[in-house]
């Protein structure tokens, strides 16, 4: 049985307001008799694509109009469309070679082959990826769309600096790519500046953005949004054939939200950065003197990179057993690659949790060390 | 302006329990801040799908597993997963002719290549699939798979009979056909009897079968369902990448349905039947004359033929001016052909307004004979 769950980035339910939540239902559901009996429409709620567009100017500066922003399922859903519509039959994508779980097995059932690119604690590698570009180029496989998730990636913590997105986004332009940009962890902030996101550096209209409530809200009321030139969003939603987003979903998060996002959002953060604070703590006193490991300003992962001679699938069994879940860092890796890394999510686990969980996974990594790989 | 909106399958809004719903929804969030800081899994919510099992039980007398019924955003979402999978790169389906404007669009989208089968009262002609699926063997491109609205067809309101669905079923084995069985509309049903789902008909793993509760419920919670045989589901379910359905309008659906399933569909088709009586009978007075239409046992729509000499489009526009919005019938014809048709959805607008907007419908129609063909 696991009673320390690491592996998984679900968010933290003690700052969920249940109750509330509950209560703004039980206020709107009674005037949505009409709205709930249509159908939702390819857009979705006015109301939260309005919200979502002021939450990008708050964070960004930039005004996008609400009837730009599509309300999807998920931000997942955002991806695959953005996908398919960035990838233009010419089914490639360059990437940072380790991502987002969900978004590489999509690519991967899509068909849509993924080129790595290394990074370090400032994101994508620009040299990499230039070279990437031209290589595939030379190679007659120009490349069509660069996906990344340039703020507190996952699994890496990193940011990328501004610097490097101001590169990538000359790069995009030079090698012709759409760039999709995954902001799902950009307002899950703790501390220290970060860089505006890439689509507030650029007014290429080839560039799709998307974002997310399961991050600073609720995975659970399945809501994420993307946006992009009227252009190329027309593209993107001639490939949506769903009938449109939750009504009821966004109806409720929209009553719940539309007047305390930002409040939310800090309360939110201020209990994840202790949780934060704990397993960095944790991990120095019970891993510091075997592993390094990412110190994130925002998101839900720290990065652990484990000693060379131990086995992450060995310690992830290990673990286990003494009832701890870690992610194995090959998850995250587009060609599920073995490196020394493990990840470990602090949303969702309670602080006590963090703190006998990090105890154990210290003794299943020194178990590990001890038994040799698997 | 649009007064008398007859255009679209929108459900009732009047028999939706909206400040029901919205106790209901008040009751269960606030115990729901665990679950909906996770993610739902590629299945969705466990009582919900149990309660679908339930409902296919109690309708078809098929056990199902609820581990086999997958939920999915609208029944829309289950369509295209459906028909990716059953496609299996070979973009092709043979479908009746007249069909759901939704899957038509998506299909197309796809990229898949529709093949019509003419239909009458019955259904889906059986003579004329045989010789369909037939012609496309012999032109080496055999049918991967037969998509059908056996129940209360859309547009047509056709019910297949228990005989045609056999010979269906005999003729998707001889050609090895997967059949997809959107049964969308098989609970809304006023009177007589209506034969068993394909599904309940046949033990053949080769059929897809998906419902949804955006008919006998609310489109705007946006849940479908759909089953399958394992080997056949797990097929299904590679192809999704949307990290699962809304848990939160699962939740809350069965929240208040599951307890009162069958009185809630009771006192829905009750109100739909009045309607339904009320716009046959301003057919008859306003109508009976010039045109010829469906009685339908069940469903949202009626299905009127013009006369020969009524172009369907100047209908539309001249019904338009008169406030009254219609759909034309070749929004609904695989290759949009025109014929002498329109479809009146009567799920949407009050009795008041169906009594009126017929009345001008009629007036619309003769205006149209007068004026001649756009």
């Amino acid at each position: 049985m696991i009673r320390y769950s690491f592996a998984t980035g679900n968010t933290n339910p003690e700052t969920f307001p249940a109750d509330a939540f509950g209560e703004a239902a039980a206020r709107v559901l009674p005037t949505m008799a009409a709205d709930l009996n249509q159908y939702p429409g390819k857009l979705g709620h006015e109301g939260l694509r309005r919200l979502m567009a002021e939450r990008e100017f708050e964070r960004e500066g930039v005004r996008i109009d609400p009837d730009h922003i599509v309300l999807t399922n998920g931000s997942m859903q955002a991806v695959t469309l953005a996908a398919e519509t960035a990838a233009q039959g010419n089914n490639l994508v360059v990437m940072e070679e380790y991502s987002y779980v969900g978004s590489i097995r999509a690519f991967d059932a899509m068909g849509i082959e993924m080129v790595g690119v290394p990074l370090d604690e400032e994101g994508m590698r620009m040299d990499a990826l230039a070279d990437t570009l031209e290589r595939l180029k030379q190679e007659g496989r120009p490349t069509p769309f660069i996906y990344t998730l340039a703020t507190y990636q996952n699994p890496t913590g990193a940011v990328m600096s501004r610097e490097r997105r101001l590169k990538l986004i000359e790069l995009a332009r030079q090698f012709d790519c759409i760039v999709v940009e995954d902001n799902c962890y950009g307002d899950v902030h703790f501390d220290g500046d970060k860089p505006p996101a890439l689509y507030a550096l650029d007014d290429d209209p080839r560039h799709i953005y998307l974002s997310s409530l399961s991050k600073i809200f609720a995975p659970g009321v399945r809501l994420g949004y993307l946006t992009a030139s009227p252009a190329l969003l027309e593209r993107v939603l001639a490939r949506r054939h769903d009938a449109g987003p939750n009504t009821l979903a966004a109806a409720i998060t929209y009553e719940y939200l539309h007047d305390k996002l930002w409040q939310h959002v800090e309360m939110a953060n201020d209990a994840l950065k202790a949780k934060r604070d704990t397993m960095l703590d944790a991990l120095n006193r019970h891993l510091g003197n075997e592993c390094s490991f990412s110190h994130p300003s925002g998101g839900l992962f720290i990065w652990v990179r484990l000693p060379d001679d131990v086995d992450p699938g060995r310690v992830q069994e290990i673990a286990a057993e003494n009832e701890v879940s870690i992610a194995h860092g090959s998850d995250f890796h587009i060609r599920n690659d073995a490196g020394p890394f493990i990840r470990l999510a602090f949303g969702y686990p309670t602080i006590d949790e963090i703190e006998a969980g990090i105890a154990r996974l210290g003794d299943s990594v020194r178990q590990a060390r001890g038994s040799g790989a698997s």
